[in-house]
């Protein structure tokens, strides 16, 4: 679970037996994997009741795991996500502070997290997309993979808030995007953080068992 | 609320006032710079829960407020949260990753989280202290504080986790040190951060009112 000392992988370990006792007959109707994603993010919030709001699409973690296997890129709406994502062999790219998303924002009267997302698929970006934060970003990158114009092979969209983020969601789920998200306005950067690092850690898994 | 566009300044507004309709009658018993806090920290997290969880001690946001003021460093447990942190005059630090970290780890068989907190005494740091995920991170915090080793005007602890984390809030609130915490197992990156963001528009507002 992302620690790198001894007293800090036996915390993980003993969190994560809680977490199964806690959860386990709300997670039966998931896969082994899927139930490794949700879990990771209950142990990362302390939040039960995300394994209730978590759905994920019947292909998303078959495609996740091919894009990470692959070593395509992450692109996320915000810089805390980015930093928080670990161990991935390709690139993690943020471009919310970027001097053309900025350009972007101020042109089209956009936010810039959703400029943002523009601006990755003006630069040709591919790979996986994990929107943390932001309704705008993930309505964006629906508008442009539906155009032709961002190549994305899975959505983490676990957008947070009262305003849009329920909606943004809802409107994930109704494309043929492979999906997580977190039903209602509830979110954040954690869950996309721990849903992220749970599938990265799942593609070392494979890779180990499986080298070639 | 941190937006930079128009379209983000909306949505922040909006969001303002929903989540005021729905923690209102629970926070009755906070002054008005500790309502604006928590209601920053349930705009992020979109979990009214919050409301309920926050505990701040009396001293709290003056002390806090203080250390900004005096452009005072603030010190994080980990870089997700120092990066959150916007606009703050001072330094915000986060030594998680510092070989010298790394080594203070290695030596004591403690975490990195909590090695940070060593290396940062031992570096003379002084001013606010956040502490988004790492009980183990706090605890070291009060150790260091009790001991005179370590110069801190305050704590927001809000480490998340099934294993020891409400036992380390409940810690920092039977010391001395002016404090924010969240009640039992939940906190995280996105509470640290609402709260230290907050901290920094309440000064900023200070300024402006009285700029000498």
């Amino acid at each position: 679970m992302g620690a790198s000392t001894k007293q800090g992988h036996d915390i993980a370990l003993k969190s994560r037996k809680i977490v199964r006792s806690l959860i386990g007959d709300k997670t039966n109707h998931l896969s082994a994997k899927e139930k490794t994603i949700v879990e990771r993010i209950v142990h990362s919030t302390a939040d039960v009741e995300y394994a209730e709001l978590c759905q994920l699409s019947k292909d998303f973690v078959q495609n996740s795991l091919l894009s990470l296997k692959n070593n395509r890129d992450i692109l996320t709406d915000i810089k805390m996500v980015s930093v928080g994502i670990n161990k991935h062999s390709g690139e993690v790219k943020c471009f919310i502070d970027h001097p053309e998303t900025i350009k972007l924002a101020k042109e089209y009267e956009i936010t810039r997290a959703a400029a943002a997302m523009q601006y990755a698929a003006e630069s040709n970006f591919s790979g996986m997309v994990v929107i943390g934060n932001a309704p705008t970003a993930l309505y964006k990158v629906i508008e442009l993979v539906e155009k032709g114009l961002m190549d994305v092979d899975s959505v983490i969209g676990v957008p947070v808030g009262f305003i849009g983020a329920a909606e943004a969601k809802n409107a994930l789920k109704n494309t043929k995007i492979p999906y997580m998200i977190t039903k209602g306005p509830k979110g954040g950067t954690p869950i996309a953080v721990a849903a992220t690092n749970a599938l990265i850690g799942l593609n070392q898994d494979n890779l180990k068992e499986d080298p070639l």
